[in-house]
């Protein structure tokens, strides 16, 4: 398959190109370090992104950013930074590129645990993931041509337990193979509209 | 109580005002027709609204505007048009109004089905909706002195049946007063963090 790996230089992102580039063709997309430059927080960026790698057989979005504070310091403009990257930039990844994507062709966006088990300081993440998980159960279901959607939701990636795991107390960090598995089961099954949960 | 009621003159809001008005103290909030001016499309106004009402016991937010159409013709401009309304005028409903709310007060917003049950064209809907269910799950857990915060989901209400009645095949139209049982019992019970759903 011709995938387009968004977010590849990233803790997901290394380890699902790792597992996806020895049976595909895969174009890493990303803000630097990528075979195709892309900001998913531009729309003009991505449709200039699908216009050059043209026709694909899947798209997998291991990125986004949001903010994290407590209830009383978020401001409206923290809850856009995450709206205009990981929920609107992925989102944008599949409004555009369902006009590039070949029949039968899947995505796979990302969420996280956030949308089912809120830490301090993670409301706008926890709303974002949220949303992401009402996309996809409901775009899958008018996407033209076999095309498929799903979003997988890990919980904290072993991976990421150095650098964030203070704010995830009690939180069990999942084996990165886990979550890439959940990647492959999106790629590889007929699954569509699924929220597939990695959270152990 | 003194409570705010969002989109009193709206088709649920007109049923709540009706059997709030009784037992509360009750200031109505819209664009038109309203005790006091507010378009939640603009934060400027919600921050003027808080400031002309001053502390209050509870907020009942029954408002909140989103496109509707096919996925093939959804633009980011129509995701955005929902969000600056339906959701992030009701999330800064919450953001601005926990610095006025009195202790042990409540927030009460709205979703809807569509978070559970897509229907054709209404893809920036079920997410937005999903969006206000991780919200209220997570913003519940930071909200300070006691404050509470639920999220009423109704399915298809009856007063509606008639204008959109026919985007909803198989919908079975909630009777109003069942709608209106939820407000009330995000207003006078404990619960906080719940999404109170009113499919049948
Ligand atoms: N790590 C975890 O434990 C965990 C758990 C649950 C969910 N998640 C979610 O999984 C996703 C990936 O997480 P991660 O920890 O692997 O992230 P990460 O290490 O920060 O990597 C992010 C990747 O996305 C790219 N990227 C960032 N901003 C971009 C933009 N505007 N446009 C295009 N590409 C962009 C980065 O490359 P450039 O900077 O070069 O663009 C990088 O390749 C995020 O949505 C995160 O919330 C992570
Ligand atoms: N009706 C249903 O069957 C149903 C089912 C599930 C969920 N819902 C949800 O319930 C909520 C209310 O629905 P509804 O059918 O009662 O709506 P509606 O009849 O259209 O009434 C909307 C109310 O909100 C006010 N409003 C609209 N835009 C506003 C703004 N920018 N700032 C402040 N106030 C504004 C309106 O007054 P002004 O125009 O004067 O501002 C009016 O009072 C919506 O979020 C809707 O999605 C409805």
């Amino acid at each position: 398959m011709k995938i387009i790996l968004v977010g590849a230089t990233g803790t997901i992102g290394r380890d699902l190109q790792q597992a996806l580039a020895t049976k595909h063709d895969l174009i890493t997309a990303s803000r630097h370090n990528a075979d195709t430059k892309l900001d998913i927080t531009q729309p003009d960026s991505i449709w200039e992104m699908f216009e050059t790698v043209g026709k694909f057989d899947a798209l997998v979005s291991a990125t986004g950013h949001g903010v994290f504070a407590s209830l009383p310091d978020l401001r409206t403009d923290d809850f856009y930074e995450g709206i205009k990257s990981k929920l609107m930039g992925q989102i944008n990844l599949v409004l555009i590129g369902q006009h590039y994507i070949n029949p039968g062709g899947s995505f796979t966006l990302t969420s996280g645990i956030l949308a089912d088990e809120p830490i301090r300081g993670g409301t706008s993440l926890s709303m974002i993931n949220s949303a992401l998980h009402g996309f996809t159960m409901a775009a899958a279901t008018e996407l033209e041509n076999g095309a498929r959607l799903n979003t997988v939701s890990p919980g904290l990636v072993e991976g990421s337990v150095a650098t964030i795991g203070a704010s995830f107390p009690g939180h069990n960090p999942v084996p990165m193979h886990r979550v890439v598995n959940a990647y492959i089961k999106s790629l590889e099954s007929a699954l569509t509209g699924q929220v597939l949960k990695v959270y152990s």
